[in-house]
């Protein structure tokens, strides 16, 4: 797979970034990575990366980085302001490329999926469902089910922000109330979902899906793909 | 499991905090708030979840909050200093209190270690790796291989973090030795663990518990449980 694995370009190389190019790195894929910070470009060129020091909202250094030729862009940098920078250019001018952004909150994510982007984590997400779903099985939860509600939270979450995103540029009364709506239907259905997994003979909301993914080794849903959840 | 579940008790409910105490009421765990900002403590309000306004770290407010009674304190703020100042304070009035710890990277998270703290969860580190195992499979790793990486990496890291939260303490020297030493292991198993991988019949590092892991429908390792990796 690797051979074929394209170039990969990380903008940003903090705590976020610094991760992900480490998991690349680990896979035998080696990015390219655009970094401000002097400290980080030091450690890269340790790591063995190439790295370019500079702004990569800059044209001619995401040209430099080789992205006319790179298949994947990540967008790790901290500030959002220079994220959606470095998107703009980049869709801009090397339209072919695939990006996967991280997002600080909502705000954020709104922003991105304006752009058009739809591989989108918000930083805290993911670390807050992992703490909820061990701080429930230190109350006692089977491991399991822990597991599937953080799950199926996530899930939701996920298309409520996508959902809301649609309101948020209308006005706040009409985001409101969009909001409002999305709790209501969250709610009712991680409870049903709850019910189907403790009474199996109940299929409840999207339980089958769920099964299929749970009982199969394979990973999380490709965000990009995700089906709009209507319960 | 719910009646068994016992008071919870969350410090901080900016995005982080806030995504535990939905996840939390969402399984039916109505757990009271500590927070700083009348904003949060508004919207805490409307979704019906007991909120005490003020310092989690003093200890009249943490007994309004019925420390005394809870089984869990989570301590979801977003600064470190505070984090640490409410931790101490639990731990010295009411030791029978499991914690779970959010950090914001390894300087934190040796802290809290230091302290004891065993349930740790680095802000930014699940997210990385869920946006890293995404775009494996953008560049056309399986699925199960993306997510198997991102696994092995997180424990890799943990395991780290673990180690060389005892060098810290004692100098620089001591630490950058340790560090460069856990780089040179997370590598090698992380290679081994792909070769097992590709050729099932050579059982590589760990490969058993990450193959109990998968094949069950059960959750993630509990941090506090983790064994320490010793390729």
């Amino acid at each position: 797979v690797e051979e074929q694995a394209g170039r990969v370009i990380i903008a940003g190389f903090g705590r976020f970034g610094h991760i992900v190019g480490l998991l690349f790195r680990s896979c035998g894929v080696f990015p390219t990575v655009l970094d401000l910070d002097p400290d980080h470009v030091e450690m890269l060129r340790r790591l063995g990366l190439k790295v370019f020091f500079g702004d990569a909202s800059r044209l001619e250094l995401l040209h430099s980085a080789g992205a006319r030729d790179a298949r994947l862009l990540v967008v790790a940098v901290d500030d959002e302001e220079s994220s959606i920078r470095i998107i703009e250019t980049a869709q801009k001018h090397f339209p072919h490329l695939q990006i996967f952004a991280r997002a600080s909150g909502r705000p954020h994510a709104y922003r991105l999926l304006k752009l058009g982007v739809n591989r989108i984590y918000r930083e805290t997400l993911d670390s807050s469902l992992e703490l909820g779903a061990d701080a429930l099985r230190g109350l006692g939860f089977r491991a399991y089910e822990a597991q599937r509600a953080a799950r199926v939270f996530r899930r939701q979450d996920e298309a409520t922000v996508r959902e809301l995103a649609k309101h948020w540029a209308t006005g706040t009364d009409s985001y409101l109330a969009a909001a409002r709506q999305r709790i209501r239907m969250s709610q009712e259905a991680i409870a049903a979902d709850r019910d189907g997994f403790h009474h199996v003979a109940d299929a409840g909301w999207d339980t089958e899906s769920l099964r299929a993914e749970f009982g199969a080794p394979a990973g999380p849903e490709t965000p990009g793909d995700a089906d709009p959840l209507t319960p």
